[in-house]
Order: structure tokens, then C-alpha cells, then sequence
């Protein structure tokens, strides 16, 4: 298929920039150096290419995803890398599953599924999910007495994740890195699994990185200044166009917006509805304003890789003017 | 199934509350003086509901929710509210099928998809699509000479529908319908298409208002004073609690959030991730702040139903503690 034909609005890959991403993360954090994270691209087909370049442990965010990933085959050693009271369904999964627990509950919701390896979640200055390093003993003791083992320790710095000056974003890291360790020196064990694609080569205390981003990656890791490059975006058809602005079927349902509006080349964004993106050719754009017609297509930048792909079915990956392929956003929902 | 047996996060709709704001619009507007909104809820089996109170013409804003509708058996008069290239896809259907155009481009990709009926979308003050009123009247001619029926005008007053104020809504309401009169002057045709669940009684130009939220609503729209109450959220489970804060299973991939952050009662939302909420109790609320404990479920309210929903795979049609009947979101996708 010719990408002109393709329907819009439609999620697209640019293959090469796709395989550099990957590869360029595989030579830096080779292995299990990395441990992908699923929950960015939702997608068996994208995570058994991280799996051949030697990746072979995932985590997820949520219980369908592992599900998802066991039914792949992809299941050598899946880490949920967030709470749940829903276990029993890990414990049916044929694969190897780590559950991270933060609280008495989650622990005894493990135990009870039918788990037996947990990561001790700690708090590492994100108001989110994780115990207080200080308590990550007390629950690793809880943990091995109902019969679990205690892995590690994880800690995502969310917080510092998007800091654009590399040399601050380092310092976080490190000051939450320091929580970590402080955890970890109580709780034991040969995993600490922490970091994203924000900080794949700040953290150093780590053992595995929890990076997913990077494969795709959004125009707020754009800002960074990382190896990876723009490889995915909405492709869209402008559908109305007047001498002040133009409209393209991309909107609020195809586009994660959490992170502001998302970008067009040679444009200025206005904003977003359900089914629209309105914008304007900027005069002040280096190449000069885009002046859209109607039936033009164009891509649209998210601003945030996750929830995009999250609203979609469907990655189409495409290789200049060609649909070379299509995977399916197959981990969606919960 | 038990309420408390779902696995969470799952969208939840109060069947009590659904049937009364449906009751309550099919009073106000019967039969087809309403034109609902497909868009807001994207399910065939919630549209059956509204064609058996009298309700048989719809309205889309993707192909994919025309098709639907039409596979459906829900085609008697379907209209597509929207510009769209894409009308072959359209002329396939078996169902009667009227398009929105606002341009000659569009037009013609009218009159090729073997469409026959369309009405010219008129610009009426959101920057988005439409014609401006002035050229109406020559955009009817090309549809005519094309070979097209103009069954009249549409013009959506999106910019007005939120004023929270409700003599300041109905003045820019008032405003804009000026604007599609002058239109529909120069077009001719029995149908003025307008509207929505913010102007649904205030909108006095219109033949047909094309409400969609009013059936579900939001914490936006609970804003405006209007007979329609909040009948979904999203169920969710605590994950994760500590003294200061709290996190529950829901987030950017189950929510809507351009209209800001959701809702849960007797608590104040932090932030939105990927997956979670982070929230505490609001020693403010009315009845007492939330004491969150893991394990505990709690109602998510939405801030803005459209997204929200295309967000999910099903409705869970709730009657106090049992839920009584899953809904396919059947019509998400493009």
C-alpha cells in the first residue's frame, strides 16, 4: 500500500529511524542493560524486535499488557512495574512474572495469586507509586515471609525525566538514585530496576533500565538532546483550509494532549478537538510557512509517544511512500 | 457480575441516570428535533436506546462511526458532521447518508464517492471548519450543479457551549445562529443543523440539535446547570496510599483530559499519569475528606466525555452494586 491511500487518521513508523532508535539503545545499553518498557508502544510485533536485538526482559504497566506479552511468547521475564490487587491473573500467565509491591496489600495480593517474585517499589521522589525507601526492609521482610522472593528493588525518577539541561536532569537523578540505594541497601537482592529514556545514561546505579519512549519517541523527549530521533506521528489529511487557517482530522482521540498540543512542520498548532488539529503556516518557520490545501496530507507530532499509541490500533510502518507493513497496538486496554 | 468484581479501570454507567437524562432530552427535543451525536459515546447498543425514544436520525464525525451505524441497521438518516476526502468509503454504505462540506474540494469528493445529499457547514465562530457565511450560498450552487441535494446548513457553536453563564451562552449562541440564518438564506433547504448539549434549549434557529454529552455528561458540562446528570466514571481500584497522597488505577489512557483534570469525590486531584491518579483527601469536601486505603474502589468522574469514552473497549451499565449489561464501544477507530 502507497501511504497516500492509507485512511487517516493513522499512527505511522518511519522504518530507519524506528531501527536506528533501537539499535542506538541496544549498543548503549546492550541486553538486559535494558529492560524495555511496553507500556509506550503497546505492541507485540515492536517488542519481539527489542527481543531479537537482546532484550529479552520487559516490564509493563498493566496486567493486560503482561497477559499480552505471555501469549507472544515474549514471557522469559516480565516485571509489571506497577501495583496491582488483581494478581490471580499474573498467576495463570505461562511466564516468568515479578510484581512490584509497595504496601502490606499488594504484597499479600501476590502472595495469594499464586506469584513468587516481587520488586520492592520505593518512592523516589515522584508523588506516585513506591513506600518510603526507609520502609523497603520492613516490606522485603513481610515479602520473604509470606513465601515471595525478593528480587530487588525499583524506583522510577519520573520527576526528573524531563528536564531539558542535561547537567540538572543528571543531579536529579542522581538525588533520587540515592533513595534507591539507601532501599536497596536494606531490602537486597540483584535487580534494581529503575530509569527511562530520559535518563538511559544518567543513571548509573541501576542494574536494568525501564526505557520504552525511545523507540518512538514524542516532541517532549525531542527537547533533550538524546540519540533518538522523531519516528512515529499522526499522519493526517487536511480537510478544510481558509486564508487564516486550515484544519486536519487528527484531534483529541488520536493524540496524547497531556503533554500540550502537538506539532506540524512549517505550522503553528492552535488547537485540538475531538477530531481536529486547527493550525496556521508559520511565517517564521525555518523552511518557511506550510500552506496547506485541502486534500494535503501531513504528519502530526505528539507530544507524548504513551497515551498516542494507546488510542490506536494500529502502527503502520512506512518506508517513504510505502506502507511496508502493519503491526497491531495489541496490548491496549486493561 | 458484582460492581466490585470488574476490573479496573472500566468506564461505569449508572443505568438509572442514563435512562433520566435520556427521558429527560427526548422531552425536551422529541423525536427529530434531536439529532444525537455519536461521537460522545460511540456505541451502537447506547444509539438503540436513543432511535426507540424517537430519535432515528445521527450524527457522526469519523467514516468509521458512519459505517457502524449503518452496519448497525441505525441508517435511516445519517449524517456525517464533518469534511471528509474520504466519501467512497461513504457511498458503499446501505444507509442514507448526508455529508457536511464547506469547501469545492469537498464537494467533489461528495458527488465522486456516489453520494447524493449533503448540507454546507457554515463557519459560525470556532475557528474550525465550515465556510464563512457569506460563500454558503455559492457552495450550494457547485453541490447543486454536481448533481447534489443541499438539504441546508450546519454550524456548530462549539465556542459558545461551555459559557458557564447561562444568559451569556445563550447571547453567543444567539450570535452565531445569525450567522447560519444569513446562510441558510442563500442555501435554501429544510434542515439547519446545529448545536449541541450546552445550547440544546437556548439554540431556537436550529431544526435539529446534535447533542451527544447529555446523555453520559461530564464534570465540564455538570457545570452549566443543565437537567442532565453525571451518569459514567471510571471505576477504578487505590493502588498505592500514604499518608499525604494516594494513587488509583485510572489515568492519561482512560481519561479524557484537554477539559483538565477528572473528579473524585470528597478528594483533590494531583496529576495524571500513564495509569494513575495521584489524589488526597480534601479536608474541604462537603462530606468529609476520602480516607483512600488500597483495595478500595472509587468513581473517577471525567472531565470531558468524548475522548474519555473512544478511549475505552466497553460501557458497564451499572444498577447499584450488580453490574447488568457490558456495551461495546463499537464504534471507536477510524
Amino acid at each position: 500500500m502507497k501511504l497516500r491511500d492509507l485512511a487517516t487518521p493513522a499512527l505511522v513508523v518511519d522504518v530507519a529511524t524506528l531501527e536506528h532508535n533501537l539499535a542506538a539503545m541496544a549498543r548503549a545499553l546492550p541486553g538486559p542493560r535494558l529492560r524495555p518498557h511496553v507500556k509506550a508502544t503497546k505492541c507485540t510485533a515492536l517488542a519481539r524486535r527489542q527481543a531479537a536485538l537482546g532484550h529479552r526482559g520487559f516490564c509493563c504497566a498493566t496486567v493486560r499488557e503482561m497477559e499480552g506479552m505471555a501469549a507472544a511468547g515474549l514471557g522469559e521475564d516480565l516485571l509489571l512495574a506497577n501495583e496491582t490487587l488483581d494478581a490471580r491473573r499474573l498467576g495463570r500467565l505461562d511466564a516468568r512474572i515479578t510484581v512490584a509491591v509497595d504496601s502490606p496489600e499488594t504484597i499479600e495480593a501476590a502472595a495469594a495469586g499464586g506469584l513468587r517474585e516481587v520488586l520492592v517499589d520505593v518512592n523516589v521522589g515522584l508523588p506516585r507509586c513506591g513506600c518510603p525507601p526507609e520502609q523497603a526492609g520492613r516490606l522485603a521482610d513481610l515479602a520473604r515471609r509470606r513465601g515471595l522472593t525478593v528480587r530487588g528493588v525499583m524506583g522510577y525518577e519520573g520527576h526528573a525525566m524531563a528536564i531539558e539541561e542535561r547537567a540538572k536532569r543528571k543531579a536529579a537523578v542522581e538525588l533520587a538514585m540515592t533513595k534507591l540505594a539507601v532501599a536497596h541497601a536494606q531490602v537486597g537482592g540483584e535487580v534494581i530496576s529503575a530509569g527511562g529514556t530520559g535518563s538511559y545514561d544518567l543513571n548509573v546505579l541501576a542494574t536494568e533500565i525501564q526505557a520504552g519512549s525511545y523507540s518512538l519517541m514524542d516532541t517532549a523527549y525531542a527537547k533533550l538532546g538524546l540519540p533518538f530521533r522523531p519516528a512515529f506521528a499522526v499522519w493526517s489529511t487536511v480537510v478544510s483550509a481558509g486564508p487564516a487557517w486550515a484544519v486536519c482530522d487528527a484531534g483529541l482521540k488520536s493524540l496524547g494532549m497531556d503533554h500540550g498540543n502537538p506539532a506540524i512542520d512549517g505550522a503553528k498548532v492552535w488547537f485540538c478537538s475531538d477530531e481536529h488539529v486547527t493550525f496556521s503556516g508559520d511565517p517564521e518557520a525555518p523552511g518557511g510557512p506550510l500552506r496547506p490545501k485541502v486534500g494535503d496530507r501531513l504528519r502530526v507530532w505528539p507530544a507524548h509517544v504513551d497515551p498516542t499509541v494507546a488510542y490506536h490500533e494500529a502502527l503502520h510502518l512506512v518506508d517513504g511512500e510505502d506502507v511496508v507493513e502493519r503491526w497491531t497496538v495489541d496490548l491496549r486496554g486493561w
